[in-house]
């Protein structure tokens, strides 16, 4: 027997006509690649998007097509969001910071028809458009006075100039929830990028949990900010959460140091926001060097990689900014877990709740997770055992994009991190399955040694991967960059570290080096530096 | 193009394993019907469940049987909650406060082929019984020593022993979301009761956004105690969305004055609250006789029928509780609007403020609205504007359960109510299609006048209803019950009211009454005062 309930989808469409309804006058700034701020409402976003529709319809795309954009975060990639998946097509965030072999590999592969994108990347998109040929135009985000005056780019067009071609009377279209509605390819180090290929319905449960309390925790008096990227991930689903919670909505365009944001916090009385935790590393560095503070911002999600307890500690208690630890992946949308306090935890000292903030929290509804061991069978939640993650839900990825490369182990996706989940369900990532350091048929914990090594004033970042040992099969190394104008040496990293890991994971080199190669995300390749120090323990 | 996400489907069971696994040791609380107060954690309400689930699978209930519940906000009623739409059944909550006739109906329309009872309703179930032949098995929610002696109940079993007969050992089906999960049927005060049949999807999505920040805002550190039963509209869903968001749980059980809520309130340390204005208004009154106010309770949700701006200012002023006016019927699961404030309403006065909250506030994103003029054209969202309003959305029924009344027009459901929407989207419900008094040609709105009367310190309930009159058509008359202990006469309260609504709004007569008759949901009934006092201005 079926309930009685009205049949209605839940489509992307519906965020931006609930904001043009509820929240017509709310704010939506954007900071352009020149450093200028737009400021529109979601009634200007809502009827540009309608005409972007239009626009994109022109030139071909309906119901399923494939629409790229290589964006910063900003008006104009807002407004794609939503005219190219409300039109039912897809769209195809790219990572600008691909190699362009790998941006090629992905175009073609998901037969991009058309490419939206900011001119910063107009040489990138030089180099690869010969390799491209199924892609029928190029339309460069920005009015008619910003197009270039020569490019080798074949039918560039000006996104103003084809907004200024159409009116915003438009209907959009109703179908199945289940329809394709983004695609985010994963950032491959080493293999090949796999493709995400989220669902309207996906994305809108994933906005109901991402607006919850123990969540973002958005309401219509809250102004957020995503400073993690639009190209990825869909910048954590905070461009869909924000309209259905009617938040005023900050999008910092490129320019992501410590001063650019905080002015754009204290100018637009950020209270929310969202990042990695180098992001965060740059605005505590700003805000201590020149001793202020933000007046409004009170919370943060912070995720992509672990921050610091270090960190987490500084900004509750010099910048009275909760940090909220979560955990997620391009395949799980991103929301898995997210770190906040339970009620028996009230009254707690300050130095046990920085430890509880340091793991990266707790599922919401929706998301199930597991820890298993090699076999498979899963582990007990104490803290203690730790196994690779599984988890599963409705805005988990079910497979790849146009891949062989099965996604599910019975029905769960295996995560490839590997973690503890304690009795009250916080979960603590200890490390990736391919970076643990497998020594002498034990497992030490990268991640761990990293978090206490970044526990040292001096030490600004730090990297520990597993180098060849001949005896040890592998021993941690220790990559560590230095604080500016701070001096440290091997012996006294290892002291400190004595105090703080067991003896047998103390790492057996430190190399103290100028920078850590990052990857496309922000996350340190440590495939490189596995490469480049894979023999200096091999005199051992 | 479909997206590639897992195809979880959205069930109730999900909740509960939810809870069991991320917040095990989070209470239940259950006061009885004899004032004990029972207290368990998640972990066993879903031990329970499963073990009622088996219990009820040996008494011959399958995926879409009906098992009907009469019973009051206690642990059991939560069970049965779970276990009965957990195997996909279909739970039906009956009204106690209807009369036998309608509840035989009711019984019978259903099929039921259990009911599930709380001991007080052993004499009105003995009255229906016969008139219901199709009852399997009646069900008394007790242990074996609350069993009376003689019943004339066929297949009187005891609750607690058919728990003790099974283990837990059961794993919940799984099926199609659209699946019907309850029934509930609204209180015909006229006509006859109509069946309003949710889904474990409708149920889910509910669930979802009454936790928002902007609804209920429920998070893992509240506490949180449904007054209004569980036997209409699902407690308005909190027995669903508390362990969603992992919230400490209280079942008031049946006592619900002043003192016995206050009692509660503060031993369990509530936070947040839902209910109808009458529940209110008698715990403002014992605070207030008392000099008392909550420690820990700082939010409920006020719906049903409108709260008087008078009380929700005493609330905020005296009790520092803020009251969320909302507004919903049985047909919308019942989460329609709430009221809280937009950004830009910081820094109002506190006048300006609680006009704001005496409206029923916004309306979530899943719910879309539209008020429309007797032709059936939208009308101007501008707060003066006055029509019928209509709802529509994933949570809106879309028929009633085996009726021909059809239900929907054009796609939307027709409230029955008439509202305003202001520019903002804040409704105003300023009355029934029904109660709304047509005086020579122009509406006057009942319930501006009741609110306006019962802003008057010595007036305790209001009810004002259209009566016939040889000139006019219809002309207002107030029925009002005074405040113990205060005195007020007819052209006291004229007087008052003139300085708050039009001249021509004046009620013709002023019947002062010791009591109002109140129907099955706590609601005043005008029909009976209408046929009352239908000829009171006959002789004008």
């Amino acid at each position: 027997m079926l309930g009685l309930m009205m049949d209605r989808p839940l489509l992307i469409s519906g965020l931006l006509e609930h904001a043009q309804r509820q929240f017509a006058d709310v704010e939506v700034v954007s900071r352009e690649i020149d450093g200028t701020v737009l400021r529109y409402t979601y009634r200007d976003l809502a009827a540009r998007a309608r005409r972007l529709a239009r626009a994109l319809a022109g030139l071909g795309m309906g119901h399923g097509s494939r629409v790229a954009t290589l964006a910063w975060n900003n008006h104009r990639h807002l407004e794609a969001y939503f005219a190219v998946s409300g039109s039912g097509a897809v769209l195809h965030t790219c990572n600008p910071r691909l190699h362009p072999e790998q941006l090629a590999y992905i175009l073609n592969l998901a037969e991009d028809s058309i490419v939206l994108f900011d001119s910063s990347f107009l040489p990138l998109l030089e180099k690869v458009a010969a390799q491209c040929p199924a892609i029928g135009a190029f339309v460069l985000m920005g009015p008619v006075a910003s197009m270039p005056a020569h490019s080798s780019l074949p039918n560039l067009l000006c996104y103003e100039a084809l907004l200024d071609a159409h009116d915003d009377a438009f209907e959009w279209p109703v179908f199945d929830e289940r329809t394709a509605s983004a695609l985010c390819f994963t950032s491959g180090t080493t293999d090949l990028p796999k493709g995400v290929l989220y669902s309207h319905r996906s994305t809108l449960l994933h906005s109901f949990a991402l607006g919850l309390p123990d969540s973002l925790s958005l309401s219509a008096r809250d102004c957020v900010m995503p400073v993690v990227p639009m190209f990825h991930v869909n910048a954590w689903g905070i461009p869909y959460a924000a309209p259905m919670n009617g938040c005023k909505l900050v999008l910092p365009g490129p320019h992501l140091d410590g001063a650019s944001l905080f002015a754009l916090i204290e100018r637009e009385q950020v209270t929310c926001s969202a990042g990695v935790p180098t992001i965060w590393l740059g605005l505590a560095q700003y805000m201590q060097s020149n001793g202020v503070r933000p007046t409004t911002m009170r919370r943060s999600a912070v995720g992509g990689s672990a921050m610091p307890e270090s960190l987490i500690r500084t900004f509750a208690e010099s910048f009275d900014v909760e940090v909220r630890h979560c955990w997620g992946m391009t395949e799980t949308s991103p929301l898995g877990t997210q770190g906040v306090p339970l009620a028996k935890h009230a009254g707690m000292s300050a130095d046990r709740e920085y430890a509880l903030r340091s793991k990266q929290g707790r599922c919401v509804f929706g998301v199930e997770l597991k820890i298993v061991d090699g076999e498979g069978d899963a582990l007990p939640r104490d803290g203690k055992a730790a196994g690779e993650l599984l988890v599963r839900g409705p805005w988990v990825a079910s497979a790849y994009f146009r891949s062989d490369t099965p996604l599910l182990r019975d029905g769960w996706f295996a995560t490839g991190d590997i973690a503890t989940i304690d009795a009250d369900g916080f979960v603590q990532i200890t490390d990736r399955v391919k970076d643990v350091i497998k020594s002498g048929g034990e497992w030490i914990s990268s991640i761990e040694l990293e978090n206490a090594a970044m526990g040292h004033p001096a030490i600004a970042l730090a990297a520990v991967i597993g180098v060849r040992h001949p005896k040890w099969d592998e021993r941690p190394v220790l990559c560590a960059v230095k604080q500016p104008g701070q001096e440290i040496d091997k012996a006294a990293i290892l002291q400190f570290l004595a105090d703080r890991v067991a003896r047998w994971w103390l790492p057996d080199e430190v190399i103290f080096v100028d920078s850590l190669p990052l990857g496309a995300t922000g996350k340190v390749q440590k495939v490189d530096l596995r490469r480049r120090y894979a023999h200096v323990l091999s005199s051992t």
